[in-house]
Formats: structure tokens, sequence, C-alpha cells
């Protein structure tokens, strides 16, 4: 199995749905990749048994060693430090090159905080731990959306909005992707309709302009309007999109994909990509199953976005 | 036919798709409201010769006596003037009660500029003739969003959303439409998080309050996360949005929905729908049909709001 790219799964909160998409999903992603799931093998038992099913012998563990039970469907801290170790172990694996790749699954934000830790999110912690800005990006092979900027007021917008930070933000955004295309939004509706609406098209358009001089290739195009670039005819045209701002992005995309979408952490010095969803502890351990998409493609992602730094 | 709603049709530039789009559903909107076009016979007789079909003897016109001649494709001073007679012959007869309500065929803005008629389209004659404040609502029975600001640059958004404004437009549109349930969305991503990316939510969160305090019903709920009031789960709790800006509710519905959308004006005295697209001059005459699933839903609003005002 050398010649298949090895992921590191984490195991995200074990009260939740993580363990149980694993197990489901274990078939299907060994025919693409070599996963390597960061749990301990006494817990996956354990899920198998609440689950009725039984484990692979081909489901590879790299075991954590910290005694715990699964508690379906509760905050608690214990799980919380637990999916912080499964995380962090990924994170050490991606960094030594152990694996190729790491997708995590996910985790229970309040857990943490229970459990004292000081990091918002698995986002938080990778640009506190490798001290970069990570570019946010969510879709899934039909349409990928990356954030110019994310968690911040509306408001604060067109002051982040910048030439010389929206160029870095493209060319950074190039570096970690290659995308062929890219569809660049306009700040204002019609992309200001020639400064009626606003004028900050202008330094959008300029430093669409100086990114694609800089690559050599014209990759970024724009800027566009923004409510007509994810029509189905827009989308065919081009489907990697760079947002300005959170809803302008991900409003359309979870329009439309919702269910199929994950999270990828571009700009870093491994490759991290995320379910899109949470831990669903009303189902976590029931007889509803949760849905494997999301995990499956942020699978795919992991794998595809490896074979392109060959 | 005196028991159907009467609705008036203006043709639109007739050098595009309007005529062809009449012709091609005037049997299904005739099972369901009494048409009257505004449009000279001569014309109607040219069209049909282009289009190698032919007139129904129920296709009632009102003559405006005007001599001109098709030229498919072509923008033109006369059509222009042509297109603005027809429109305004049928803002006449909806204000006169002579008709139920109106539903415009598209225009072409340059054609109306080069005859010099002084406005950039239907809805800036409509708010200069009545003067008052029209609410733009755009989309279909499966999803409606009414916009509290359009056509403004981003960065001025924030600066219109005060209680006041937002109290009085909420009211306007419960009042113009009567939907059960409208939800509101917030203006910061994850509406805010509790005041971290932004605090204008707590006067949204006031202004619902009041508004439904003087409706005396709950009309309106929210301030909602916009990115995910637009996935299946979410609209199938709720498909009538109150957007607060331009790119927040039309990117995401012209994402679900372009074909299908039409565009009302609420808040008017008179009842007015229209198509969502424009005048198609690239195929207007050809082989080509241009499709009728946005006039009918049009035609079909305007039905529905008559039907309310009863």
């Amino acid at each position: 199995m050398s010649h298949l790219t090895k992921i590191a799964v984490s195991i995200g909160d074990i009260n939740g749905v993580g363990l149980s998409i694993a197990l489901a999903a274990h078939e299907i992603i060994s025919q693409w990749c070599d996963p390597l799931y960061i749990v301990d093998d006494a817990i996956v038992d354990e899920a198998c048994k609440k689950l009725h099913t039984s484990k692979s012998p081909t489901f590879r563990t790299f075991e954590l060693d910290i005694p715990i039970q699964i508690e379906a469907g509760i905050i608690d801290a214990n799980a919380g430090r637990y999916s912080f170790a499964s995380f962090v172990k990924g994170v050490e694996l991606a960094q030594q090159k152990k694996v190729d790749a790491l997708v995590t699954l996910p985790i229970h934000k309040e857990a943490w905080a229970k459990a004292g830790i000081k990091f918002k999110g698995h986002t938080d912690y990778l640009r506190h731990h490798f001290g970069r800005d990570a570019i946010m990006m969510l879709g899934n092979s039909k349409l990928f959306v990356a954030l110019f900027t994310e968690h911040i007021p509306l408001r604060e917008v067109p002051k982040y909005l910048t030439f010389d930070a929206l160029e870095v933000f493209l060319l950074d955004l190039y570096e970690t992707t290659h995308f062929d295309k890219i569809n660049v939004l306009g700040l204002n509706p019609h992309a200001g309709d020639g400064g009626v609406l606003g004028n900050e098209e202008e330094l959008i358009d300029a430093a669409i302009q100086s990114a694609n001089h800089k690559i050599g290739k014209p990759i970024f195009f724009g800027p566009s309007v923004p409510d007509v670039a994810f029509t189905p005819h827009a989308l065919a045209h081009c489907n990697r999109i760079a947002a300005l701002y959170h809803d302008q992005g991900l409003a359309p995309l979870k329009a439309l994909y919702f269910d199929e979408s994950i999270n990828i952490s571009l700009n870093l010095p491994i490759i991290r990509a995320s379910v899109d969803h949470g831990t669903a502890f009303d189902i976590a351990y029931t007889a509803q199953k949760p849905k494997i998409e999301s995990y499956l493609n942020a699978v795919r992602y992991a794998i595809d976005a490896c074979k392109h730094l060959d």
C-alpha cells in the first residue's frame, strides 16, 4: 500500500458522529488512500459495539493510550481533551511528513473550552501553531470558495480591502491551489456599475492585474458581479471563486451544496481538510446514520492536494 | 371572462423576445386570467410572420396607434419610445383600475436612453410617477427575497441600517405581502455571534420585536445567520426572506433559481410584476425559443396578489 497517499484522520469528538463516519467510510476511502486513524483501538471496539458493526482488519490506528469511554451525545471535558490530543498528533505526523495530509473529523468547541483548551477550534490552533495566516476555503469539486476576509463585522470589510492585502491573498491562493482560473468577485452590487455603486472595484482590478503579471498567466479575472457569479451558467465558466467577505461566498455555496462541502486550510506547511459539519450529538450512536459525503470529499481533496505537490 | 383577473401586459422592446414570449404563453395564461396586451395588432401580425406562428383569436390588444416595424435584435430609439409608451399606458390602465395588475415584459435600457427617456428603467419610472419608495422583491413561490437596501455601495449599507428605517421597511413589507412568516437576516457573519462579529443585530432584533408588536402577530423572526438561511433545511422552515443588502439576498436566490425568478415592485398603488431577464436580443426572432417560466411566474404572482387584495 506504500504507493497510496497516507492520510491521518483525527477522530474528532468520540461522543459525536466522527467514529461512525470513519467506520462507515473506511472501505471506500481505503481504495483511494492509506488511512491512519488517530484513536485508541479500545474506543473503536466500543464504538463498533454501540453501532452494531465490526472493524475491518485494515482499520489501522495510531494509539494515544488515553483511557476514556464513549458517552454518546454528551459535551464532556475528557472527550474534549481526547479530540484535541488526536488533532495535535495528526498535525505533528503531517508536519514530520509521516503522513501526507490530515483530515479532521468534527470536534465540539464547548468540550474544548470545558477541557481548558485555549483554542477556539482547529483553524485557530493551526494559525497559532504555524504562525501563519491560513486561507479558509470551502466547497467541493463543483464549487470552491476562498475567503479574503472571514470572521469580521461587515462594516469592517471595506477597511481590510487594500491593494497590498488583496494581492498577497491572491498570490497565496494561487500558490497553494494552482487553480487554472479563479473568479474574483467585486465588493459592491453589480461590481460597482462603473463606479456608480462604489469604487473599490478599481483597486480589485489593479490587484488582479498585478497578481496575474507576477504569476505570468491570466489566472484571475474580475471583479465580477457578485450576484450572478453562482448561476449555473457562470459556474460552468468558472467554479473557483475568491469572495471578499464571508456571506458573499458562503451563502450561495451553502444554498447549493450544504451537505457536500468541506473546509480546507490553505497556505499552511501541511495539507488539512475537514468536514463542513459538526458533531451531530443528536444522532450520534443512534439508528440514524450520519451522511458521509462531506468526509469522502475531504479525503478526496486531501489526496488530490498531495498529488499536486509531487 | 369578467370573473377572471384582468392583467395588462406591457410588451417590452419589440426587437427583443417579449412578443415571442407573450404569443407562446398566451394559451396557458388565458386559463388563469384575462390578458390585455398593450401593442398594435399590426406589430403582432408582423411578429407572427417572423416567428412562423399565428395569433389566437383571443389575443386581445390595446392599440397604441404608433407606426413602427420590428428590427430583430437592434437597439433602436423608436423601439425604445414604443416600449415606454406601452409601459406608461399599462401603468395608467392599472391606476385607473381598468385592469387589476400590470405585468411587464423586458425593455432595453439603452433604447430608452437613445429615445431621450430620462428614466433608467421600469422601477425608476414607478418611483417617480407615484412618488413612493417601492420595495424590490425577487424570487418565485419557492423563495422570495425582499431587499432593505438595493443599489448602494456595500460600505454604505451599515449607515442605512437604523431602527426607524428597518421598522418602516418591515411594516411596509408585511402590509403589501401579508406573508405569514418572514425571516430577517443579520448583517454580520454568524449574525454577529453574540456581538463578537458586529453589533447591528441588536437594532435588527429591536426593529423585529417592534414591528411584530405593531402588527400584533409574530410575523418576523431573526436576525438569522445569513449564510445558512438558504439551505434546503432553512428554506423548508421559511422561504420568505428580508435581506439587508443586494448581494446577501440575490446571490443565493440566483444560485438556486436563476431562470424562474420574477421582480416585483411592492408598496405601490398598483400591482406590478416583471420577468427577471432582459430582451435577449441575440435570440430574438430566431429558431431558439426563449424560456417562458419567468413570465408565467410573473403572471401567476400578479393574479395571486390581486386575489389577496379582494
